[in-house]
């Protein structure tokens, strides 16, 4: 699915599947932390069937993909760490500094967990794999991880945290490029990787 | 929350609580994959929203945390990649051969794309940390990653995975554990990674 929407229909789109995205997100932390009794549970699962009914009543046939905006900007709202309408994704907003720096605050809660109350290391990696791939992002030319290594200092609270990355060097088709994610108290896991401008895009 | 629960307590929680996840990956997926029109949407959004204020009316303070059944096996529900309550969790069934071998075999749709029809790159770097640091896991003894390198070597389609890990070596505290993710043709991403067992327990 790659058709090109004009930004006013963009920004319609975004009014509406936003919200939903975002109470999609509380029903997924209200779903891991109730308590409720049983029979409250069926009737709130009776809710959620028939909500999944109603958007399921037009589907587009495979994944979100990537759709083009008119103004030539991508719309990545299915990306499961950045995606608008994905509510499994935080979502990240990626910020990108003049000096080449990319950096992200955001929250993760009881849905991100493995070791109790910290972050699963394996959600680390991949916030720390699309930060650190996002400095060698370009408008429509998109990077592939080529290798990934991350070096844990100490177990990742839930709760605020920041990520960021830069470039250490490129090199042809490859970029090189460090970061970490910290919480307040400092960095708890380390990252380095080497990214890839395919000469074809490999997408679907 | 560390409180013991009979095993005939677990199985009435597990058939209360499994359709409940079950339910709202079927919503996540609807979620982004949805065309239906916005007054759909918003009834759609309403019924949600009545469900997490259902499920809200009694919610455990934190994250889910680890449990624990009479007969010493722990309950890790809210694991985002194994936890039967979450529904971010795909979630994964490890097996564990009597060789070592540790395996699962999955499907990953919309919610864990990255390029377009592709699974995010990070997404494949949480479930190798995953199944790579289950060859170190013991009952009661957790292993925590000390580091992950990761090598892609093409992109991982959404659909239908298998991912599999085997101790390299043990050293002291330390595991050293490699494995990969395939696909129908062959291997996509190839892992290798320390686990550590902390002398003492860093759960909060």
């Amino acid at each position: 699915m790659c058709a090109v929407t004009s930004n006013a229909e963009i920004a319609q789109l975004e009014s509406v599947y936003g919200p939903l995205a975002d109470s999609v997100r509380r029903l997924i932390d209200a779903t891991i932390r109730t308590t409720a009794e049983p029979t409250a549970v069926a009737a709130a699962k009776e809710k959620i069937d028939c909500a999944t009914v109603e958007l399921s009543a037009a589907l587009i046939p495979d994944s979100f993909g990537v759709q083009q905006a008119d103004d030539g900007q991508t719309m990545a709202w299915g990306n499961v760490m950045i995606g608008l309408r994905n509510p499994v994704a935080p979502p990240l907003t990626i910020h990108h500094e003049a000096d080449g720096l990319v950096w992200t605050d955001f929250v993760l809660g009881a849905a991100y967990e493995g070791p109790p109350g910290h972050v699963h290391g394996g959600m680390c990696a991949m916030v720390l794999d699309h930060v650190l791939g996002a400095t060698a992002h370009k408008p429509g030319r998109p990077a592939f991880t080529g290798t990934l290594t991350l070096r844990y200092l100490r177990g990742t609270p839930l709760g605020p945290l920041h990520a960021e990355a830069r470039i250490d060097r490129v090199d042809g088709v490859k970029t090189f490029a460090v970061g970490h994610i910290a919480d307040a108290q400092g960095i708890t896991v380390e990252a380095d990787g080497v990214f890839i401008h395919p000469r074809q895009n490999r997408s679907a």
